[in-house]
């Protein structure tokens, strides 16, 4: 699917995670601010919520799938032609990988939300994995191919590669807010990536860029990290929008503990801070 | 012993202890959490099996180095050839090399099974160099083949270095569950992987695969990831099999103990979580 | 700003700053060293300098894209040519999107010190961050120029790349002493080093330096641990002086505590370090 | 000094450490197994022997840089001769510099052991820094050489960043046993490897070795795992003869608290190693 549809399917569904993990886990993080101390409990609807996206992910994985075996120029499930001596459709074959991986992924989510005796974190592993998988794809994919179309490609990667070393690091560090952040945020990244990738390879106004051209490659390199500071940007309006709307809601709640807080023995901020973060991890 | 066998031999050892890993450690974690709470202790039984395994190790490593030196046209311990001023059959050395590292790794388990005063996590690290020297030995191992020879091995090269980093982890992070099934899932990885290599460098059909053709390699590269799969897959069955036979045999226990998990103060499903990897983790 | 002036600029931010924080750090550590065990606060004084450090951080971010655009060879928000089809300055958009991510880390450290819930860590990760899109633009950066010029700058991505590793390090061992001492050390490693840029590439006498010599790119990988070496010993005078000075103020009190540590059980050397680093990570 | 003395002065100094070190850990380990529970006090004895060996250090360093420099065909302090308009002798300077943060270190060593208010954990800090400085001039430093005069050197930096990266570790992980025997035995490997290329580069028997033939890149490589091998061997014979003595000395007290473990209610042993681990890190 080298057009920019192929390219708008994915990062739709990146945009799609990383926008509502950057509602989530302020979300969750708020609430838990707001309880008392001790172990407080998330409400049910917040694994009711895991679940969902679990089985959305599992979806979605299976709709990729299917996309890229079955459009018309697809491989409709042929692995090898016997008479021509090739394979067949190698690329979208291992499009669908990348997304099977993403469904092992949405499995695993599952799994940790039912009572079965699944290892902590095993979500977070195949999540990671799945990462790994794409960016280990993508890699060896985009031989051959012009200088440019491989430096928007390679730019893919760290954003791929930096998502999978941090949700690998939730393994050991789960529930850190930080992480989460920066998970959402590199999903984000990734989401809009992908549309620019459609946009400079396949341009909507017909205009094509020169693919070799030392500057254009700059430029592209620059525009990457403007795509992650306006990441960054929709992040923290979502952070603030969840933060007050939690804090109007459960307004006075809040209010108190906070007082509480400043009326202990009055500590170093960074301590204070510390408490509030344990109280956060649990 | 650059044939199908010389690539089967090391596959099975790997697929034999990957295999053997993903039935100990469900069974192992299954164990302790069927346990009351507290300190609860392995039976004797597991370290027996740890004893036995580290032995195995040693014998499996004493085999393959006196495979590769003995064999018809092996080195027969003769390194250097003074008349011709060569070196003598350095890729059999290499192997036994390899081997002796492994070797090294089963002695490291073994000495920790007894009382003497080892280091906790020696055996992790001694695993953990086993596979770094293997992959390091492999890493200059295939210069000046063809690209696809090389491509496989390059391959073969991400389970060996991957399990090796987990393997470091693990002597930090002793007894991390999810260390433990990416470990045995590596180790079949690998095993399943040299089967795969001797598949392709010495086909049992006889119809020799084009070692330059790009398609191969893309094949190759995407068709790694689905031996992960699968190994995911039966690192799965192994673990559900497992966890249903302890059910079974020690049936109720594990019921009362997780309705007592439930009476207690409900709190977040991942603090209830981590509070099984404590029980785990001891 | 392909210039003296251009590297003089960015290396005094870098000074400045590496040499505040090498006061900043070593003041707050004695300051807790001071207190009598528990849970001490630090002076609202603490809170206030970090408060103006980040708003100067912004100010200085402002100040660097203003100079960037507006100098007389600047691309004056003019991003591209429609005329002559061409990308306008691509280097000083670069700079200025370096500036930019400083700017957001010193948002990131103004809203860290107000009572708004940002997560812990948040400062270190926009700093971390900050860091490694500097050097990732520069790695992209220096590509088609002599070696000599790649290889300063290569060196230069040493401190960048170390700076951003030990800053993320911070998210996770917070108010971990040798890391903000680390992190001091990197950041005035930058600073001068952007000076030594500035006399290579823009020699102050006028004698240009031959670009292709090799004995000059071996002198100046060894130059670069030269600065390193200085910046060590400023740090460590730095720290003498902070720790002297402190210890006059307040003298009788630290003199106290030390005797009262004496009177505790003896133990271990590196046991009663812990004892001192746990008063200190409160 | 492109001799093989050059090689065989540094090779001793790391051997002589790396054993040193084989034998001061474990004897430190043991000794506090040897006491009761509780945080058991190191005799003055340890502290002594580590001042010491930051003096030795310092002395050390200060031989190697003066060794570099008034050598009969050394730079003799001259920098850059400004007649020829080149550098003097640039190979001297960047051994002299490699000493320089050896000594750097032998400072944070000796300062570590006062009663100064030194942050926990920055001897480990300098020291591997100065790995990391000496890896990072000598990849700068064999440029236009034989391939096997690469290679040599190049395995060396497998020693030498391992142990940077391995004593990294240890500024946050302090009193490891694990660490500690893993740097005791880089250290090792690191000088019986600079022998191995006096002895390869500069044969004693005067039959220069092809230092362009891959079989001897391939033998070389395969020897480096066979000196680690070695080396182990050395760490191990090193701590059983220390646990032995130190049974035989202080006998029956180790007996006694053997059993009192044995007494504990008996638990996993792994979690009895991690009880043993716990009262050695304190």
């Amino acid at each position: 699917m080298a057009n920019f549809k192929g390219h708008a399917l994915p990062g739709s569904f990146f945009l799609l995670f990383g926008l509502w993990w950057s509602v989530k886990y302020p979300l969750r993080q708020c609430w838990r601010r707001g309880q008392p101390r001790g172990r407080s409990r998330l409400p049910q609807f917040f694994n009711r919520i895991d679940l969902v996206e679990g089985a959305l992910k599992i979806f979605f994985a299976f709709v990729g799938i299917m996309a890229e075996q079955f459009v018309p120029d697809g491989p409709h499930g042929h692995l090898y032609n016997q008479e021509a001596k090739s394979w067949v459709k190698l690329m979208n074959w291992q499009h669908s990988t990348m997304y099977l991986f993403y469904g092992i992924s949405g499995i695993a989510d599952v799994l940790s939300m039912t009572s079965l005796p699944i290892p902590p974190g095993l979500d977070r592993l195949a999540l990671s994995l799945a990462l790994f998988v794409e960016g280990f794809l993508f890699y060896f994919h985009v031989h051959n191919r012009p200088p440019l179309d491989v430096h928007v490609h390679s730019l893919l990667l760290v954003a791929v590669f930096g998502g999978s070393i941090s949700t690998l690091l939730e393994v050991f560090l789960r529930d850190n807010p930080v992480l989460e952040l920066l998970r959402s945020s590199l999903a984000i990244l990734q989401g809009t990536w992908f549309y620019q990738i459609g946009f400079v390879l396949f341009p909507l106004n017909g205009v094509q860029w020169d693919l070799t051209l030392h500057d254009n490659m700059m430029f592209v390199t620059m525009c990457f990290c403007w795509h992650y500071a306006v990441t960054l940007l929709i992040i923290g309006l979502n952070y603030s929008l969840v933060w007050f709307i939690i804090r109007r809601c459960s307004g006075r709640q809040i209010n108190d503990m906070e007082i509480g807080l400043r009326k202990q023995p009055p500590s170093d901020r960074s301590s204070q801070k510390a408490l509030l973060q344990d109280s956060e991890e649990e």
